[in-house]
């Protein structure tokens, strides 16, 4: 049944306005956003992927940050930036008081109390990669997933990730965050049966051109189960993650 | 309780030997495998990762290949090897006559019975994918996901992309396998609320560079919920893609 | 007016169906593509775009390629093809006799009788590129516009192009086409005023990687108006030369 | 006829001087220049490609760049210099009060009145690109187009861009300025049949490598009717826009 | 004998606690380091493999450097640090009032008096290498080796090094730094009969591409005996170079 | 005295046509090249670069090649072609019966007898490099140049170089031929006092990158004096050598 | 004491002419070798470095190969050669009836009995690395090395490696040969005191780029005690590992 | 006859003690250097290739930089110093008042009067590309050479170029700087008949990579008698184009 269908029958009162609405397949240029001009906010977004906005403050101009969070904060009544300077969390905290500012994962967040479901290990091969872990483990947290943090088990010394094998296995997911050579993925890879999000790191120097050689790495890792995303994106690792942490916890229920 | 208490307490009768093995933490270099001189079959793996061991044929030599999947066919009662070319076919049906071949996805299989859970979305951007996208989707029902296959979806006609958003949605994983400037996952990234593996594949000519501008696209996207594997790693994104749709359908019984 | 209220009028009368289907937007997932289960023909492109299907035969299975050609010959009443192999031209020809083939550009094609409008010259540094240069000008030409052939203007012997000056200043559009340093693509760019469309081939050895060189010669031209297509790719710069010549084309009548 | 005969013509009164100049084909090494020391002034330009002179300010010296301003402004009757810095801005405005700058696009220019033909969209996949954007956009426009902003409508969100196709499909040329993965120019190519001229913009982190992600992507792009330019190059998509926007105009009047 | 068995011995006294503890294979699980919090101090190193701990200062935060300088003072009675700022050289002053700093090299050192066994040669390109040659010298002292400096001897004047050919024979193992072409390494190893431990250093400009092209020139040296750390790892070299010297000098006494 | 006023005074008398010639700056739009519809061939080139046309066979397809050697031999009375195949000489022998072909430098000529003035030392680093070396020494010779081969004399053992370091530097220029990490270019440049013309070659194999290394060796050389051309580019290396030996000898008559 | 003050001694009789041969520093470019013409034969080489000459078949021309390795068997009583061809073996066993040749290392050999001291260990990652392990342990074995062959420890059954750590511990040197991520030389470095030859071999695909990502792996490892050599240069590894084992055994006797 | 022959003549007075000397090869190990501890001065440059040292500033530090220029001045009696920075100038204007500074070309000198021999031509695609340009020519002119500049002549207004046609064959030798694409140095190549030192820049934006777009352009032209030198090489430039004016002069005395 066609829209030409649809609507004769409309007309001639063999389908209420309400049934045709519903067979008329959702057109997607009709999905809301808000027009400002120099953007379009997809309005649309949480229905559709679950997940609410999140600022990614690097680049964002002084004129507009303090407002976005502001819009967002009365939307959602909790907000979340990350890639946040010193400096605009000052801007920042005078429109919005109580917000807080994380200067190892460069967060400024407001948070809403809520429940932490399920599982997520969140591991780090040294201390230098904590600031790229903890994008990660509190973006998992705000949207609501439970986390270990397990830091400084990288392979040089790999008795300190063995010792850590069994809270490793429980996660429904585990994050592997690594510069230098990211060898990390492929061990923690070879001991888990849920997947392993990779995230490269810009750790280290010379050859390791910024971060690609431990990118080139995990995408070629021998371990199965290994994903990875883009050096130093803690944001899109636990994104992911509590994406799967979700589908993990939604049956158990 | 370190294990020179322990072994004191074995000795003085306060503890039984059954006891204190349970109390020893497993050795890690314990663990089983089975050494064939030129390799270590890793036996303890499927306990370990709760997949069963798959032959990765390309490079494999004509001697060992045959008797590697005669073995592993004993041990599984199936079997499933993924690169393999027509002549390893030959050598392999000579000892395992019931053997099939694809020569679409270059895979090699003997396959149980078994039932397919969940739902795992295969799409591709255009036909030339496919042979990347059946090793994806074949992998996946190896190891016992159901998976529904949305080939020639590629951006430069999106509405043949929109018409299936439905089926995409309902996958809680989706694969999405695409070549040339790859695309393809940022926009199925926009639409859905599950996880989307991205694997780039090598189709293309000049600046594609044998897959990896459609990595770095894949790697560098806008949309959230995206992880990415090796170029043209169609098993890779079948394997993860099973990890997360069987934690999505662990709980639902 | 949005779709509940162009419902609700359609059944109160206050609108005709035909009405309210004007009003309601298209909805681009509705738009129509053949399901060939490999593959999903797009046949809405020639509406949309205004370009017939073209056939990029490389990588193309023998199964498929004379069905496909059969097809677009019996709804076009003319076939084109890029990238074809002599083998592919046998297996062809076997469906559709009266089809020819072009060694130097790998070109199948059946065409139409059409008149040529405009002009878009096509240029070559050497002769080795003329292979690149005649799947621009026949893509062209088969689109409907008139070519005009200036091969062999390489830097290297400057007064060659100097002296057809007039003859590239005339077309409405220049495809530059070049291999090894690609210098050629910014000196007809500093004698024009009408866009260059510079084509980088792979004609070279050492550190030309293939194209390489002459894709960042081009891209970063000192000379205005220059555009890039992928390396070798001739049918992407007839096609954009002959949507320029039609927009110059279509006012003149 | 060559040089030797016209001029024994000419001697002998068979030929009037002034139609043995016209006969004496130009040489294009008379073509007029002004001498400047450290530059050459190309006087010729205007007349050959039909643009006047656009001041490129980065890396100018001080010493210099008011002097070129003012010389620029006194021969054209306008003024117009991309990429300039704020302290640029302070030693223009000495010699020329009247001069504006604009922070976002970072373009300095005195303008005359003048009338905007044809049709050109510029679109953003996000709001970090409309710098570069805005470049594309105020050159078209001083170069006497008509420009629509189409900003915010990356490929996360596709009904943005979708509910927008209207206007997209209007203008005689698109460009899209996109950076990380870059897959706006390749949706938008599948959806006009008029030109994309695809912008890469060095906005993103990691693996986008300072925007050669976005210009692989836009290189191999499966959509046809598309072009790149380089990275951040907003002026030379909005130059070339502009000559195909001439071209489609011209022989409307 | 399996872990079973011997607890079954344990128990019945046929084997003593003590024995029993010997004959269980160490589990490397077991093997010790302190945990806190934001690293995991690997403090079974030193037993593993020979050599007490060294910190990196590049990137450690100005809360901790003082502390872990303090710490491992404390235990080894001597610390040594690379890559540390003047700032950090004043942050660690504060709590270890004795420690040097030597702007060259970038070392923060406090050093017990010790033999220095063997011989190292450690030799330079330019004298802009020299700061990475100190990094490698003085790390090869502080793990107690003799160290031959032999700097300025590039191939540009080969005689330079020819005139020092007998002490560079003389060392167990030479360490060749330099940075642009990076060919010293290549001629030394055509010299002499021990191990050259090619160090590329970031020295040089353009193509150069910040020691990548010293790294491929030493990784591809077609002199035999030379292997390769990473641009400008002194630290990594003279780390290696001593497990040499040492495994030299173990018999000789 | 511009056009007008030339072709005035002709007009006039006060001028003859002989003088008004000389006076009008020549065209270079007027340079003759003779036009052969896939290829204008550069007529003008010996007379303007005072070397003779070469073959570039490499790519040459079979039905033009004969006709090429043919025609140029008429013109020349001998004939050079580099980068030819055995299949080449097999067809240009059939219309040139005197051709002869050298196997190792894949270089087909008909020769002149001539002088072979000044000298230029040819030296390569190992023997793989020698096909390269010899495309360079033959095209030198051909050219008029008298050659010296100093083969074998890489790095690893320099002493090899050293004996012969009086005839290195006898040489009007040298040209240094190395693949793998292309050394020898930088040690021959700090032994002489006229310009090395270094030539990087494909041997090698993993990091060289098909000659990429030494590539980059050679462009960042520490030494001076030293200039660097294509990868196994010989011709190009014996053609800039015999330039420059032409310099050297011209006023020594 | 100069030459001249030498010679006037030696006249004066002040210096016998033993005496003053003595004194007067060997002159390098006196070393001898052999001149072939096409080559230099080095043949000081064994007394400079310790190590007869190995024959690289890779390129040497059938005219050549059988004459090389006969010489050097008359020379040396044995001859070892890598890289060869089958059809080279048939070559070689034309003139050296008694010569043996490995097809997975590619090694033609004819050796001499000798004793094997110390202890080199050949780690491999799967068994796919096996063919370049096998080309450093028999080089090893041929310079008198006794070799522990430990394949298939990959560090995706990691067991398997902690397994055969006390083997791999005892080694005077270790050669970790992995393809695909390289991981493998990271863990043992950190589990070993001595050093860590690695190895990147060419096994892989995708973004593996032919050992290029395990190149960079091991350049970049966090573990101390790391070498790299060329991407599976076997060969390499196994002459430095000689080098240090004969290092580490001379003063044991 | 060697050493030891020699000596018994000399000791049984059959050869005088000068005569033996000249019949003693020369040592290239004897040949002199200054030991200044962290540099070893060449003081042979000189004899060895008929350039006095220059001094590389760059990098160089404050404590060395004022006696290396006062030390150099008094063996020369004048002084050259390419890439100083402006506090550099301070610091050697205090050891040597009459220094003079060129803030284009970052040149330091006090040169002598000399004469200026021979033409060698500097030509530039831009106004940007001067200050490498400079530091070519004014290297040139230290060297003794008269040189020609022709700046700003581009290919984008190639008229400018032609114009100046005459000049640019006068020159022994052209030096083309260019950045962005650098096709400059291809279309120069083209017209001349002597040798083209090409210099790519570091000049242009996006895909220019900091020089490497005008360095491959240079590698692979398809001009002959083109070689190149490092990236903003100026200094290296103007050595060699010396080098070829001085043997282009040497005979005409």
């Amino acid at each position: 049944m066609d829209m030409k269908d649809i609507l004769q029958k409309v007309a001639s009162g063999a389908l209420r306005p309400e049934e045709a609405e519903a067979l008329l397949r959702k057109n997607p240029a009709d999905r809301p956003y808000e027009e400002m001009g120099f953007a379009k906010l997809d309005t649309d977004r949480k229905a559709r992927s679950g997940f609410a906005e999140v600022v990614y403050c690097q680049g964002k101009s002084d004129a507009f940050i303090g407002q976005i969070f502001k819009k967002l904060y009365e939307t959602e009544g909790e907000v979340f930036g990350t890639r946040a300077s010193p400096h605009q969390y000052e801007l920042v905290k005078k429109v919005l008081p109580s917000i807080s500012y994380d200067p190892i994962s460069h967060i400024l967040k407001q948070e809403k109390e809520k429940d932490h479901i399920g599982c997520i290990a969140v591991c780090t091969g040294g201390t230098a990669d904590i600031s790229v872990a903890e994008e990660a483990a509190q973006t998992a947290e705000y949207f609501g997933s439970h986390v270990e943090r397990i830091y400084d088990v990288g392979v040089s010394g790999i008795h300190r990730l063995l010792s850590q094998e069994e809270r490793v296995r429980k996660a429904s997911c585990v994050i592997a965050v690594a510069g230098m050579e990211g060898a990390l993925a492929s061990v923690i890879g070879g001991l888990v049966r849920n997947p392993v999000i990779a995230v490269p790191t810009s750790v280290g120097y010379g050859a390791s051109f910024h971060g690609l050689s431990a990118l080139l790495t995990m995408i070629n890792s021998c371990a199965n189960g290994i994903v990875t995303v883009n050096i130093d994106n803690g944001f899109g690792a636990g994104y992911v993650a509590t994406q799967i942490n979700r589908l993990a916890e939604r049956g158990k229920v």
